[in-house]
């Protein structure tokens, strides 16, 4: 018998197969009731899956439904988010909500039962809705308990069918089988239909079982409306020494007749008289708790005090690329913080992430190039408390722009780098080069992003990501250019550094990164025509140092540059620009960006193709001095 | 015999399998000559897969060189985009491009011979480098070919091994299977090593075979460097009546013991004195070309003639969701466009795509909730000169921002449509709100944006949108808002309308979708108060109408408010104040957007507890007037 066996002294109740299946009929008769109170959301999608809801809840769920911080408490992930109504009836069942709230208030302005789940419910751990999500982060949850905590909850996540259309779901079962998360059980509701219509597989199970199997996790398979079957299933899976899915055949909106297995009923609620009908047709409301459920004892985690930081330490002119200033401090921090882990996206090398892996191997997991997978791991390492970073080139954070987003909805804190920014990659050409992300970054709600320009200001923006909350992003470059700033150096999140600036400055350089140094160097060129130029490093970009850019738009004259290796849209300019509105400056900013498709060539070739050189900012500056050019 | 197979006359000099060998063998030269005169590159990615493009190109590629645009030929993806010297030494040998040239500008300045491959080159169809994508690029091309076209071109594809850890190319193989795609053959480079070290299944080749036999794939497993073993394979594959997936163990570096098979040297290419030794013993240049090859007979294109459109017409006043006007419209242009193609993420119902279904189903192809390659095939399309929409919830096209990203570098022509925008989705929740979905989009080289508030004008802007090249996205609303526009009404690109002005306005409200109705609204209840306020219907966000923004800003002293459903980065907001900053238009923006995490709620609620109200609106616009609020 595996060490997850139920305790029979806490679960009598459920021990009666029939009561669980009369649990499944709540379920459905309550999301009914509550979607049609509501007026909208998805009982048709929540009935397929009640008896494998009821039977996971009352048989084999290890939940302190009072203590939802408690860390010896299993994890269940609604990847199929939109069948909320489902889960909130489990919810009012586990006595952790009234009836009343739910039927007045899901899907309400203001309330925490939104349409679909968040953790604005602390009995739910990541946010879903966009198919694919839930189980990806559950894997991130998974991998913390089996590796880093060896604790001994399980993860159990219900998803859809036709989530398992969408990539992110095979990498996920890759990682599960790769990483041996055999805490991971996976429960698919195969209930044939989809949004428009029938699913691609409808109830073709084997071909499922087939592609879960090549992926290398267990498959079961079982009628889904089976109590019985599903227990035993369940067990199964437990005492299975692998990620378990079972694929439980279902009919959508199983237990109404006027709409099971019907097309045309996704996301319809019956209107107040037929729900009527269906609810007697269902036996009528039930008032059935679930039985109480004791989590596994959690070993206390083992004493692993924060020591402090040794930061690595840059010489002021020496020539470092800011990734491996990254690399490095990630490292250093490592030895500092037991809970930092890494998470790659297979270019460790490149990103200097695996200066962290030679020194912290524990603490490190290479997902190979699946980076919706790397994020969602973040996540979910995220929901168990841990300070995860995770890296790749900047350009491929792209691929999972859907999670970076998803993940402010779930309030993770997630640390994201992103190296080989703009065009100064250089001769690899335009796939490799990040000139979309600081808009993609920026526009997540409550983010954070940053670009230092040297080792110096990385080492310091590095640590201090490590103690932000929410999603935090810093770009980075592939090049080594000077250190700018002495050891120890302070560099507040929110702030900006001036480089050069007197009494008399007329016109105002602003960069960041790559673009910084060309501002320092067209400053030097000015100085030689006797122009006297301010320079801001704008290392902090969001939130933006609106203070520092209103005092040099006022000390000249409203005359700003602003360089940024980033396409016009969204990025540094913008920001520069919303900031000054804010504090209703009057400037007239010369806005130098990468407005055209970019090639190969040599970094310093490229930077000046796309007009990001000392000389364009140069002549940038002289026609905001009425110069001409 | 398959009507695929060669024509022995057109190839005689390849039929000597000893010269494809040293075909092979050349490649490696040339990739290494190539790579190291550049200074940069990737040597051992190209000399694993040697043999493999070899004997494709001298034995089974269908491509008249001189013309890439004749309609009969082949077409070959380089999903491994860095291994361009292999690519580009092919291109030499099929005698488009000289030695000279390669060794002069490969990776330079201003060359179309990037590091990695773009369509800067005739020869290549789409823009690879970011792992993952050429495969599902693939699958429209050769979705064309087969469904729309049925043409006789076959689509080869190369593929490294690491990529095969994307969930996007198990979206690809998926769908290949499910279109029934036989015109299709993928070659995969098993070369066991990724950037940082050994792929996750390394040699495995049975596991990769069950992965790809589960998703519906035949496979054939071969020595890589085998050219009689490849070229059998590769005549099997054509004469499959299913997609073929082609998995070739190889050794990365194959044909230089320096480096075969060794860890380390990814992505390094050789000084030039270890080059000269691996070129002897590779047995030094040669001069060998590809044999003449002819495209299959392409049937003439049926003579299909556009039809003049009739666009859907909308009463003014009546309420008409955009998604709604977009459906008709998609319709309507379907009997107008031939070559109009739709692609839906399973979601037809609620974008109303399928309203194009119901009229053009021979056209319309549903891949199911999977948005990558949902894009990817739409750039496929594009490739064969298709006109594709691809629609899904604006939210969840940023599940596919790596493929719209690299559609611009790759030159594609695709419209992507976005329903479900902004907080005005309602009781779903966050999960299916677009809320960095024009930030996204803006800052996509050389896209186009789109955002109407009504159904007249989206009916207008989805028409132009197909004759528009670029990336084109419009954003549409779920409720339906009245129409404010009557039929025939013109809606450029790059314009704006004026719903209010007079000469003496005192202030501008900027809105575009559903916040143009709330502008509207507050123009009203501002007319209550005697102050006269200008509504600008921003509904072409990229472009933007400057001129517009600068009349009324300087009509109305400087006073814009800028209300957008969407987060307060890169959207409307940023679009303005960019554009007044580019005429050097003084202003005080007051910009409402949405700055909390939203929840559920009806949608005037939320539209309400965000801060876009008409309320709203009227607060700010008294607070540009000085009157508080």
């Amino acid at each position: 018998m595996s060490s997850h066996a139920r305790s029979p002294q806490s679960r009598t109740p459920s021990d009666d197969l029939d009561q669980v299946a009369e649990l499944g009929q709540q379920f459905r008769v309550d999301a009914i009731r509550m979607s049609t109170a509501a007026g909208s959301g998805h009982p048709t999608s929540s009935l397929s899956a009640a008896e494998l809801l009821a039977v996971l809840a009352a048989r084999h769920l290890r939940y302190d439904w009072q203590h939802p911080s408690n860390p010896g408490n299993d994890h269940l992930v609604m990847s199929k988010g939109h069948a909320s109504p489902l889960l909130y009836a489990m919810f009012k069942a586990a006595g952790v909500v009234s009836d009343y709230e739910l039927m007045t208030t899901y899907r309400r302005i203001g309330s925490p039962w939104e349409g679909h789940p968040t953790p604005a419910l602390p009995w739910v751990d990541v946010a879903t809705g966009s198919l694919g999500q839930g189980l990806p982060d559950a894997v991130g949850i998974a991998l913390a308990g089996m590796h880093l905590e060896k604790a001994p909850y399980r993860v159990w996540v219900l998803c859809g069918d036709s989530e398992l259309a969408e990539g992110s779901m095979w990498e996920a079962l890759d990682k599960a089988a790769y990483f041996r998360l055999r805490n991971l059980t996976v429960l698919v509701d195969v209930n044939r239909l989809g949004m428009r219509g029938p699913t691609e597989l409808e109830w073709d199970l084997p071909a499922y079982a087939r592609r879960v199997a090549a992926f290398g996790c267990r498959h079961l398979e079982v009628d889904g409306h089976d109590v019985a079957a599903i227990d035993a299933a369940l067990q199964e899976a437990v005492d299975l020494d692998q990620p378990t899915v079972l694929l439980a055949k279902t009919r959508k909106g199983h237990g109404f007749t006027g709409f099971e297995d019907a097309e045309g009923w996704h996301g319809k609620v019956l209107p107040p008289d037929i729900a009527e009908q269906a609810i007697a047709e269902l036996g009528g409301p039930r008032e059935l708790s679930l039985p109480r459920s004791l989590p596994a004892a959690c070993p206390p985690a083992p004493p692993h005090p924060n020591r402090p930081v040794t930061l690595p330490e840059y010489p002021a002119g020496s020539r470092i690329a800011t990734r491996t200033a990254f690399g490095d401090t990630l490292a250093s921090l490592g030895s500092a913080l037991p809970r930092l882990v890494v998470v790659d996206g297979e270019v460790g090398n490149s990103t200097h992430a695996d200066a962290f892996a030679a020194m912290h191997p524990e603490r490190y997991f290479d997902v190979f190039t699946a980076e919706q997978q790397m994020v969602a791991t973040a996540i979910g390492l995220s929901v168990r408390g841990f300070i995860p970073f995770a890296a790749t080139f900047g350009a491929f954070l792209t691929r999972a722009h859907d999670f970076i987003r998803m993940a402010a909805v779930s309030r993770a804190n997630i640390r994201l780098v992103g190296t080989h920014a703009g065009v100064e990659v250089g001769p690899d050409g335009a796939s490799q080069m990040a000139l979309e992300d600081l808009a993609m970054m920026r526009a997540v709600h409550g983010s954070t992003v940053l670009y230092p320009s040297d080792a110096t200001s990385t080492s310091y923006l590095v640590q201090a990501m490590a103690e932000r909350s929410g999603v935090v992003y810093l770009r980075a470059t592939r090049g080594a250019y000077p250190v700018l700033y002495e050891p120890g150096e302070p560099f507040p999140i929110g702030g900006a550094k001036l480089l050069r600036s007197s009494s008399h400055d007329q016109v105002t350089l602003i960069g960041a990164g790559v673009t910084t140094h060309s501002c320092l160097e067209a400053a030097q060129l000015l100085e030689t025509e006797g122009i006297v130029a301010r320079v801001i490093d704008l290392y902090s970009v969001k939130p933006i140092d609106s203070k520092t850019l209103q005092d040099a738009a006022e000390a000249t004259h409203g005359r700003l540059v602003v360089a940024e290796d980033h396409h016009p849209e969204g990025g540094l300019g913008d920001a520069v620009l919303a900031a000054l509105n804010s504090t209703s400056t009057t400037a007239r900013v010369e806005h130098l960006a990468v407005r055209v498709r970019p090639g190969s060539g040599s970094p310093p070739e490229l930077i000046d193709e796309v007009g990001l050189g000392a000389r364009h900012i140069v002549a940038a500056s002289h026609r905001l001095l009425g110069g001409g050019s």
